[in-house]
Protein backbone atom coordinates (compact mmCIF):
# COMPACT_ATOMS: atom_id res chain seq x y z
CA UNK A 1 0.00 0.00 0.00
CA UNK A 2 1.13 3.60 -0.84
CA UNK A 3 1.57 5.69 2.31
CA UNK A 4 0.81 8.76 2.00
CA UNK A 5 2.84 11.56 3.59
CA UNK A 6 -0.55 13.30 4.71
CA UNK A 7 -3.76 12.63 6.18
CA UNK A 8 -5.79 14.85 4.60
CA UNK A 9 -4.05 14.42 1.07
CA UNK A 10 -5.22 10.98 1.62
CA UNK A 11 -8.74 11.48 2.23
CA UNK A 12 -8.84 13.74 -0.56
CA UNK A 13 -7.42 11.11 -2.82
CA UNK A 14 -9.77 8.73 -1.60
CA UNK A 15 -12.68 10.82 -2.27
CA UNK A 16 -11.25 12.04 -5.87
CA UNK A 17 -10.41 8.40 -6.79
CA UNK A 18 -14.17 7.59 -6.37
CA UNK A 19 -15.33 9.55 -9.62
CA UNK A 20 -15.88 7.41 -12.54
CA UNK A 21 -12.71 7.08 -14.85
CA UNK A 22 -10.59 8.52 -11.64
CA UNK A 23 -8.31 6.11 -10.48
CA UNK A 24 -5.46 6.44 -7.86
CA UNK A 25 -2.61 8.08 -9.59
CA UNK A 26 -4.53 10.76 -11.48
CA UNK A 27 -6.43 11.52 -7.93
CA UNK A 28 -3.02 12.19 -6.44
CA UNK A 29 -1.97 14.04 -9.79
CA UNK A 30 -5.80 16.23 -9.01
CA UNK A 31 -5.22 16.77 -5.55
CA UNK A 32 -1.30 18.01 -5.97
CA UNK A 33 -2.54 20.32 -8.50
CA UNK A 34 -5.53 21.71 -6.47
CA UNK A 35 -2.58 22.20 -3.26
CA UNK A 36 -0.72 24.52 -6.01
CA UNK A 37 -4.29 26.53 -6.61
CA UNK A 38 -5.01 29.23 -4.84
CA UNK A 39 -7.64 28.50 -1.59
CA UNK A 40 -10.06 30.12 -2.78
CA UNK A 41 -10.35 28.61 -6.07
CA UNK A 42 -10.39 25.14 -4.33
CA UNK A 43 -13.39 26.21 -1.92
CA UNK A 44 -14.94 27.16 -4.86
CA UNK A 45 -14.66 24.21 -6.05
CA UNK A 46 -15.61 22.25 -3.36
CA UNK A 47 -18.20 24.38 -2.29
CA UNK A 48 -20.16 24.17 -6.14
CA UNK A 49 -19.91 20.72 -6.05
CA UNK A 50 -22.02 20.51 -2.40
CA UNK A 51 -24.35 23.51 -3.40
CA UNK A 52 -25.36 21.67 -6.84
CA UNK A 53 -25.92 18.30 -5.09
CA UNK A 54 -28.09 20.14 -2.37
CA UNK A 55 -30.03 22.44 -4.25
CA UNK A 56 -30.38 20.88 -7.74
CA UNK A 57 -34.29 20.50 -8.18
CA UNK A 58 -35.84 18.22 -11.03
CA UNK A 59 -38.54 19.57 -13.14
CA UNK A 60 -42.04 18.52 -11.90
CA UNK A 61 -43.35 18.08 -15.39
CA UNK A 62 -40.56 17.33 -17.61
CA UNK A 63 -37.73 15.27 -14.68
CA UNK A 64 -35.16 17.44 -16.12
CA UNK A 65 -32.62 19.53 -14.11
CA UNK A 66 -33.61 22.70 -12.78
CA UNK A 67 -33.68 25.21 -10.54
CA UNK A 68 -36.73 26.01 -9.66
CA UNK A 69 -39.67 23.45 -9.98
CA UNK A 70 -40.94 23.91 -13.23
CA UNK A 71 -38.15 24.39 -15.86
CA UNK A 72 -37.49 27.03 -17.73
CA UNK A 73 -38.05 24.75 -21.11
CA UNK A 74 -41.78 23.77 -19.65
CA UNK A 75 -42.07 27.11 -18.19
CA UNK A 76 -41.89 28.21 -21.61
CA UNK A 77 -45.02 29.21 -23.40
CA UNK A 78 -43.74 29.48 -27.08
CA UNK A 79 -43.00 26.20 -26.78
CA UNK A 80 -44.96 23.63 -28.34
CA UNK A 81 -46.22 21.34 -25.58
CA UNK A 82 -48.10 19.00 -27.44
CA UNK A 83 -45.21 17.51 -28.68
CA UNK A 84 -43.27 15.45 -25.88
CA UNK A 85 -39.42 14.17 -26.68
CA UNK A 86 -38.34 11.16 -24.84
CA UNK A 87 -34.93 11.00 -23.76
CA UNK A 88 -32.39 9.38 -21.44
CA UNK A 89 -30.98 12.02 -19.66
CA UNK A 90 -29.99 15.93 -19.32
CA UNK A 91 -27.67 15.52 -21.79
CA UNK A 92 -29.48 14.35 -24.16
CA UNK A 93 -31.60 17.47 -23.84
CA UNK A 94 -28.94 20.03 -24.33
CA UNK A 95 -27.74 18.38 -27.54
CA UNK A 96 -30.91 18.75 -28.67
CA UNK A 97 -31.53 21.77 -27.55
CA UNK A 98 -27.83 22.83 -29.58
CA UNK A 99 -29.73 22.46 -33.04
CA UNK A 100 -32.03 25.10 -32.41
CA UNK A 101 -34.32 22.35 -34.71
CA UNK A 102 -36.99 21.33 -31.72
CA UNK A 103 -39.47 23.38 -30.25
CA UNK A 104 -41.70 20.78 -28.65
CA UNK A 105 -41.06 20.00 -24.54
CA UNK A 106 -39.03 16.75 -23.50
CA UNK A 107 -39.32 14.25 -20.83
CA UNK A 108 -36.20 12.99 -19.11
CA UNK A 109 -36.15 9.36 -17.88
CA UNK A 110 -33.32 9.37 -15.76
CA UNK A 111 -31.24 6.22 -17.33
CA UNK A 112 -33.09 3.52 -19.49
CA UNK A 113 -34.28 -0.20 -18.57
CA UNK A 114 -31.45 -2.56 -18.19
CA UNK A 115 -31.76 -5.48 -15.98
CA UNK A 116 -28.03 -6.06 -16.11
CA UNK A 117 -27.38 -3.27 -14.40
CA UNK A 118 -30.53 -3.72 -11.74
CA UNK A 119 -32.53 -0.69 -13.85
CA UNK A 120 -36.71 -1.37 -14.05
CA UNK A 121 -39.28 0.70 -15.45
CA UNK A 122 -40.21 1.86 -12.10
CA UNK A 123 -36.53 3.38 -11.46
CA UNK A 124 -37.11 5.89 -14.36
CA UNK A 125 -39.98 8.36 -14.96
CA UNK A 126 -41.93 6.20 -17.21
CA UNK A 127 -44.85 6.40 -15.23
CA UNK A 128 -44.90 10.10 -14.89
CA UNK A 129 -44.79 10.11 -18.59
CA UNK A 130 -48.00 8.48 -19.14
CA UNK A 131 -50.07 9.95 -16.52
CA UNK A 132 -48.31 13.19 -18.48
CA UNK A 133 -49.63 12.26 -22.08
CA UNK A 134 -53.01 11.16 -20.50
CA UNK A 135 -53.82 14.16 -18.73
CA UNK A 136 -51.99 16.76 -20.66
CA UNK A 137 -52.94 16.98 -24.64
CA UNK A 138 -49.86 15.31 -25.73
CA UNK A 139 -50.73 14.89 -29.60
CA UNK A 140 -47.06 13.73 -30.51
CA UNK A 141 -44.40 11.27 -28.87
CA UNK A 142 -40.75 11.29 -30.25
CA UNK A 143 -38.91 8.62 -28.90
CA UNK A 144 -35.23 9.30 -28.75
CA UNK A 145 -33.82 6.78 -27.05
CA UNK A 146 -29.93 5.44 -27.81
CA UNK A 147 -30.33 2.57 -30.06
CA UNK A 148 -29.05 -0.14 -28.12
CA UNK A 149 -30.73 -3.38 -26.79
CA UNK A 150 -31.64 -1.06 -23.38
CA UNK A 151 -33.39 1.83 -25.73
CA UNK A 152 -35.32 -0.68 -27.99
CA UNK A 153 -36.43 -2.40 -24.70
CA UNK A 154 -37.50 1.37 -23.30
CA UNK A 155 -39.53 2.01 -26.24
CA UNK A 156 -40.79 -0.54 -26.62
CA UNK A 157 -42.03 -0.44 -22.57
CA UNK A 158 -43.24 2.90 -23.07
CA UNK A 159 -45.25 1.69 -26.68
CA UNK A 160 -46.68 -0.72 -24.84
CA UNK A 161 -48.20 1.66 -22.15
CA UNK A 162 -49.82 4.41 -24.26
CA UNK A 163 -50.41 2.53 -27.67
CA UNK A 164 -53.93 2.77 -26.74
CA UNK A 165 -54.17 6.43 -26.73
CA UNK A 166 -54.56 8.65 -29.22
CA UNK A 167 -51.11 9.58 -30.41
CA UNK A 168 -48.71 10.05 -32.74
CA UNK A 169 -45.43 7.93 -31.65
CA UNK A 170 -42.34 8.65 -33.85
CA UNK A 171 -38.70 7.61 -33.20
CA UNK A 172 -35.92 9.96 -34.40
CA UNK A 173 -34.21 9.36 -38.35
CA UNK A 174 -31.31 6.88 -37.93
CA UNK A 175 -29.19 6.96 -40.76
CA UNK A 176 -25.98 7.80 -42.00
CA UNK A 177 -24.39 10.59 -41.15
CA UNK A 178 -24.04 13.89 -42.52
CA UNK A 179 -20.37 14.08 -44.56
CA UNK A 180 -20.16 10.55 -43.58
CA UNK A 181 -19.15 8.11 -46.48
CA UNK A 182 -20.95 4.79 -47.64
CA UNK A 183 -18.27 2.36 -47.19
CA UNK A 184 -17.56 3.13 -43.66
CA UNK A 185 -20.85 3.17 -42.57
CA UNK A 186 -21.99 0.12 -40.25
CA UNK A 187 -24.06 -2.62 -42.05
CA UNK A 188 -27.21 -1.86 -40.27
CA UNK A 189 -26.92 1.46 -40.34
CA UNK A 190 -26.20 1.46 -44.49
CA UNK A 191 -29.22 -1.66 -44.54
CA UNK A 192 -31.73 0.34 -42.66
CA UNK A 193 -31.01 4.15 -44.29
CA UNK A 194 -31.97 2.35 -48.01
CA UNK A 195 -34.96 0.37 -46.72
CA UNK A 196 -36.61 3.69 -44.78
CA UNK A 197 -34.99 5.45 -47.53
CA UNK A 198 -37.36 8.78 -47.97
CA UNK A 199 -38.11 11.17 -50.96
CA UNK A 200 -35.47 13.25 -52.52
CA UNK A 201 -37.83 16.07 -52.44
CA UNK A 202 -38.50 16.01 -48.42
CA UNK A 203 -34.57 16.42 -48.19
CA UNK A 204 -34.58 19.63 -50.19
CA UNK A 205 -37.12 20.91 -48.47
CA UNK A 206 -34.56 21.41 -45.06
CA UNK B 1 -22.54 27.86 -26.65
CA UNK B 2 -24.04 25.08 -24.65
CA UNK B 3 -26.90 26.16 -22.78
CA UNK B 4 -27.31 24.17 -19.21
CA UNK B 5 -30.65 23.93 -17.74
CA UNK B 6 -29.29 24.67 -13.94
CA UNK B 7 -27.13 27.67 -12.86
CA UNK B 8 -25.83 25.32 -9.94
CA UNK B 9 -24.71 22.45 -12.47
CA UNK B 10 -23.46 25.27 -15.20
CA UNK B 11 -20.95 26.15 -11.76
CA UNK B 12 -19.78 22.65 -11.11
CA UNK B 13 -19.25 22.13 -14.51
CA UNK B 14 -17.21 25.49 -14.64
CA UNK B 15 -15.02 24.81 -11.81
CA UNK B 16 -14.53 20.71 -12.56
CA UNK B 17 -13.69 21.91 -16.13
CA UNK B 18 -10.75 23.94 -14.67
CA UNK B 19 -8.70 20.64 -13.08
CA UNK B 20 -6.05 18.99 -15.46
CA UNK B 21 -7.38 16.93 -17.99
CA UNK B 22 -10.94 17.91 -17.49
CA UNK B 23 -12.60 19.71 -20.70
CA UNK B 24 -16.38 20.47 -20.56
CA UNK B 25 -17.96 16.90 -21.69
CA UNK B 26 -15.90 15.10 -18.66
CA UNK B 27 -16.76 17.73 -16.54
CA UNK B 28 -20.51 17.35 -17.31
CA UNK B 29 -20.17 13.71 -16.77
CA UNK B 30 -19.14 13.96 -13.63
CA UNK B 31 -21.04 16.35 -12.23
CA UNK B 32 -24.08 14.19 -13.43
CA UNK B 33 -22.46 11.36 -11.71
CA UNK B 34 -21.69 13.65 -8.61
CA UNK B 35 -25.86 14.60 -9.06
CA UNK B 36 -27.06 10.34 -8.73
CA UNK B 37 -24.39 9.78 -5.76
CA UNK B 38 -25.91 10.28 -2.36
CA UNK B 39 -25.95 14.00 -0.83
CA UNK B 40 -23.45 13.15 1.72
CA UNK B 41 -20.43 11.52 0.21
CA UNK B 42 -20.76 14.71 -1.98
CA UNK B 43 -20.62 16.69 1.13
CA UNK B 44 -17.27 14.57 1.97
CA UNK B 45 -15.56 15.14 -1.41
CA UNK B 46 -15.85 19.04 -1.61
CA UNK B 47 -15.28 19.12 2.00
CA UNK B 48 -11.83 17.16 1.88
CA UNK B 49 -11.05 18.92 -0.98
CA UNK B 50 -11.36 22.18 1.01
CA UNK B 51 -10.11 21.37 4.01
CA UNK B 52 -6.60 19.86 2.25
CA UNK B 53 -6.16 22.94 0.69
CA UNK B 54 -6.57 24.93 3.98
CA UNK B 55 -4.92 22.80 6.34
CA UNK B 56 -1.69 20.72 4.51
CA UNK B 57 1.32 21.97 5.94
CA UNK B 58 4.77 21.61 4.63
CA UNK B 59 7.52 20.03 6.51
CA UNK B 60 9.99 23.00 7.45
CA UNK B 61 12.91 20.66 7.02
CA UNK B 62 11.99 19.26 3.86
CA UNK B 63 8.81 20.98 2.22
CA UNK B 64 7.34 17.87 2.01
CA UNK B 65 3.67 17.80 2.38
CA UNK B 66 2.75 16.86 6.08
CA UNK B 67 -0.18 17.30 8.48
CA UNK B 68 2.52 18.44 11.25
CA UNK B 69 5.53 21.37 10.74
CA UNK B 70 7.96 18.94 10.64
CA UNK B 71 7.02 15.36 8.27
CA UNK B 72 7.14 12.03 9.77
CA UNK B 73 10.12 11.33 8.21
CA UNK B 74 12.21 14.15 9.49
CA UNK B 75 11.20 13.82 12.53
CA UNK B 76 12.14 9.82 12.46
CA UNK B 77 15.47 9.41 14.49
CA UNK B 78 15.86 6.19 12.61
CA UNK B 79 16.49 7.67 9.83
CA UNK B 80 20.06 8.56 8.64
CA UNK B 81 19.91 12.19 8.79
CA UNK B 82 23.35 12.64 6.94
CA UNK B 83 21.73 11.67 3.93
CA UNK B 84 19.17 13.96 1.64
CA UNK B 85 17.69 12.77 -1.87
CA UNK B 86 16.95 15.81 -3.72
CA UNK B 87 13.10 15.61 -5.57
CA UNK B 88 11.05 17.57 -7.94
CA UNK B 89 7.85 16.49 -5.93
CA UNK B 90 6.03 14.27 -3.02
CA UNK B 91 5.05 11.69 -5.81
CA UNK B 92 9.01 10.85 -5.83
CA UNK B 93 9.23 10.99 -2.33
CA UNK B 94 5.96 8.08 -2.31
CA UNK B 95 8.18 5.82 -5.12
CA UNK B 96 10.90 5.96 -3.56
CA UNK B 97 9.42 5.47 -0.37
CA UNK B 98 7.57 2.30 -1.40
CA UNK B 99 10.57 0.69 -2.67
CA UNK B 100 11.83 0.50 1.38
CA UNK B 101 15.27 0.87 -0.08
CA UNK B 102 16.13 3.99 1.03
CA UNK B 103 16.36 5.28 4.61
CA UNK B 104 17.74 8.27 4.42
CA UNK B 105 15.89 12.14 4.14
CA UNK B 106 14.41 13.85 1.37
CA UNK B 107 14.18 17.40 0.33
CA UNK B 108 11.19 17.98 -1.57
CA UNK B 109 12.19 20.97 -4.29
CA UNK B 110 8.45 21.73 -5.15
CA UNK B 111 9.15 21.43 -9.13
CA UNK B 112 12.31 21.99 -11.48
CA UNK B 113 14.01 25.08 -12.97
CA UNK B 114 12.10 25.19 -16.43
CA UNK B 115 12.58 28.78 -17.94
CA UNK B 116 10.20 28.25 -20.66
CA UNK B 117 7.32 28.09 -17.54
CA UNK B 118 8.72 31.09 -15.59
CA UNK B 119 9.57 28.88 -13.02
CA UNK B 120 13.26 30.14 -12.01
CA UNK B 121 15.53 29.13 -8.73
CA UNK B 122 13.76 31.25 -6.75
CA UNK B 123 10.17 29.66 -6.88
CA UNK B 124 11.82 25.87 -5.48
CA UNK B 125 12.85 25.27 -2.26
CA UNK B 126 17.15 25.43 -3.59
CA UNK B 127 18.15 28.02 -1.01
CA UNK B 128 16.61 26.14 2.38
CA UNK B 129 18.48 23.04 0.69
CA UNK B 130 21.82 24.90 0.75
CA UNK B 131 21.57 26.28 4.40
CA UNK B 132 20.40 23.00 5.42
CA UNK B 133 23.58 20.96 3.73
CA UNK B 134 26.05 23.69 5.48
CA UNK B 135 24.12 23.51 8.86
CA UNK B 136 23.28 19.98 9.60
CA UNK B 137 25.60 17.92 9.03
CA UNK B 138 24.78 16.67 5.48
CA UNK B 139 27.77 13.69 4.07
CA UNK B 140 25.63 12.64 1.37
CA UNK B 141 22.88 14.50 -1.62
CA UNK B 142 21.45 12.36 -3.68
CA UNK B 143 19.97 14.30 -6.93
CA UNK B 144 16.88 12.38 -8.00
CA UNK B 145 15.44 14.75 -10.49
CA UNK B 146 14.03 14.15 -13.79
CA UNK B 147 16.55 12.95 -16.77
CA UNK B 148 14.89 16.15 -18.69
CA UNK B 149 16.41 19.30 -19.95
CA UNK B 150 14.83 20.82 -17.10
CA UNK B 151 16.20 18.40 -14.60
CA UNK B 152 20.32 18.32 -15.60
CA UNK B 153 19.35 22.23 -15.53
CA UNK B 154 18.46 22.18 -12.29
CA UNK B 155 21.00 19.77 -10.94
CA UNK B 156 23.63 21.33 -12.30
CA UNK B 157 22.53 24.89 -10.65
CA UNK B 158 22.57 22.89 -7.02
CA UNK B 159 25.36 21.41 -8.10
CA UNK B 160 27.10 25.01 -8.53
CA UNK B 161 26.05 26.45 -5.45
CA UNK B 162 27.68 23.78 -2.87
CA UNK B 163 30.26 21.95 -4.73
CA UNK B 164 32.66 23.92 -2.35
CA UNK B 165 30.90 21.94 0.44
CA UNK B 166 32.62 18.98 1.49
CA UNK B 167 30.12 16.79 0.39
CA UNK B 168 29.91 13.53 -1.43
CA UNK B 169 27.26 14.15 -4.63
CA UNK B 170 25.69 11.25 -6.12
CA UNK B 171 22.59 10.81 -8.70
CA UNK B 172 20.15 8.11 -8.32
CA UNK B 173 21.67 5.01 -11.04
CA UNK B 174 20.37 5.21 -14.86
CA UNK B 175 19.98 2.72 -17.31
CA UNK B 176 18.01 -0.05 -18.66
CA UNK B 177 15.25 -1.49 -16.56
CA UNK B 178 14.96 -4.49 -14.85
CA UNK B 179 12.97 -7.12 -17.11
CA UNK B 180 13.56 -4.68 -20.42
CA UNK B 181 15.14 -6.11 -23.29
CA UNK B 182 17.89 -4.30 -24.84
CA UNK B 183 16.87 -4.04 -28.56
CA UNK B 184 13.22 -2.30 -27.46
CA UNK B 185 15.74 0.53 -25.02
CA UNK B 186 16.63 4.09 -26.35
CA UNK B 187 19.70 5.03 -27.69
CA UNK B 188 20.60 7.02 -24.94
CA UNK B 189 19.74 5.01 -22.35
CA UNK B 190 21.46 2.29 -24.10
CA UNK B 191 24.58 3.84 -24.44
CA UNK B 192 24.94 5.13 -20.89
CA UNK B 193 24.22 2.23 -19.64
CA UNK B 194 27.52 0.43 -21.28
CA UNK B 195 29.57 3.20 -20.76
CA UNK B 196 28.66 3.44 -16.65
CA UNK B 197 28.54 0.19 -16.86
CA UNK B 198 29.14 -1.25 -13.14
CA UNK B 199 31.39 -4.80 -11.56
CA UNK B 200 29.16 -7.72 -11.82
CA UNK B 201 30.19 -8.82 -8.47
CA UNK B 202 28.36 -5.51 -7.08
CA UNK B 203 25.31 -6.51 -8.91
CA UNK B 204 25.54 -9.95 -7.02
CA UNK B 205 25.07 -8.08 -3.34
CA UNK B 206 21.85 -7.05 -4.06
Amino acid sequence: MTEYPSKLLEEAVNELSKLPGVGRKTALRLALHLLKEDKKDVELLGNALIKMSQEVKYCKTCHNISDKEICDICSNPARDHTKVCVVEDVRDVMAIENTSQYQGVYHVLGGIISPMDGIGPSDLSIEALVNRIRNNGVNELILALPTTMEGDTTNFYIYKQIKELDLKITTIARGISFGDELEYADEVTLGRSIVNRTLYKDSLSE
